[in-house]
């Protein structure tokens, strides 16, 4: 790879480090960013910095925004007694598709996984409970993905909120289990959130 | 869509333009990018830039450099009487990974594709029959990819090169037809190299 110029193998090795880009895709990716326009180029690499720069999560909720507080836990039309918790900012996009939600959020940003090193105080579980103990709660929708490690988390959430005298409920197994929240149809979200089960 | 933040959105956009990468991973890469620590993602935009700032062609063999001149063409101890014409810069890495060759190259960039618009005019052949005019070449050796596109393009070159009174080889097909340059192993191409055919 000697005669690869430095400047080419840095990018080729920058896209290998994104979640799924091999080595041989990541080289392609390299090469076909080259081939761009330099205007084409420069709006990849201020869209890097822009988001970097300009989201960062919600002091309510926890989701990813561009305000000071985000459009839904901002929005006066929406229900701040029920509160959806979800494991992903992704999540809450698969949620709002359904159009059958009119709570607000919270977003945990990950499960409880031993296997995978993330424990109870790394992800956003204090926060869901200052906000629930803050008062003007009324329920909790646990929504975190149909398996292990979202079981495992809702279930540990549950009871800790379960002393705060509010409805802990569950998404429905109207999700086909072991998929994956992001993924579920529209259809079957809105079958799952009617059928709501208190835990 | 409404809630995803306009910066994050953006970004994504420029991810889905990519080749290979549609927008569900559009919108992953996204996501990871904005959870990269600062540092990273600022490298990831400045290894962007960088490429397309430092990187350009080589003024003698059109291969991708980002020095004056090319090192292959710069160095002293390879036969530049032998020239080895390649559709693609990655074609060049291909060549060099065979350690069989010891000329230099000739990156056309492209391949004549009419079905694609791309026409004789648009690759770099004027540049290569402007060096084996210059004197001093032996011998030209074809190596497009063995597909319709890649073998027309040699045929077409080398009846433009037949006048010049110089020797016009092809690739031996040691290499599986209709396979590609890029991804043919180092022996299979050390065979194609040793058996090359007069044309």
């Amino acid at each position: 790879m000697q005669y690869f110029p430095a400047a080419l193998q840095e990018l080729a090795d920058r896209f290998a480090r994104l979640p799924g880009i091999g080595g041989k895709t990541a080289q392609r990716l390299a090469f076909h960013v080259l081939e761009l326009p330099l205007e084409e180029a420069e709006g990849f690499a201020n869209a890097i910095l822009a988001a970097k720069k300009e989201i960062h999560t919600c002091p309510v909720c926890q989701n990813l925004t561009d305000r000071a507080v985000c459009p839904i836990c901002e929005d006066d039309m929406r229900d701040h007694s029920l509160i959806c918790v979800v494991a992903e900012p992704r999540d809450v996009i698969a949620m709002e598709r359904s159009r059958e939600f009119n709570g607000v959020y919270h977003v945990l940003h990950g499960v409880i996984s031993p296997l995978n090193h993330v424990t109870q105080e790394d992800i956003k579980i204090r926060e869901l409970l200052q906000r629930v103990a803050a008062g003007q709660v009324r329920e909790v929708i646990m929504a975190t993905d149909p398996d292990v490690e979202g079981e495992a988390t809702a279930m540990y959430i549950s009871r800790l909120l379960r002393p705060m005298e509010i409805k802990v409920t569950r998404l429905a197994y109207g999700m086909p289990v072991g998929s994956q929240l992001e993924y579920t149809d529209e259809v079957t979200l809105s079958r799952a959130l009617e059928g709501r089960q208190e835990i």
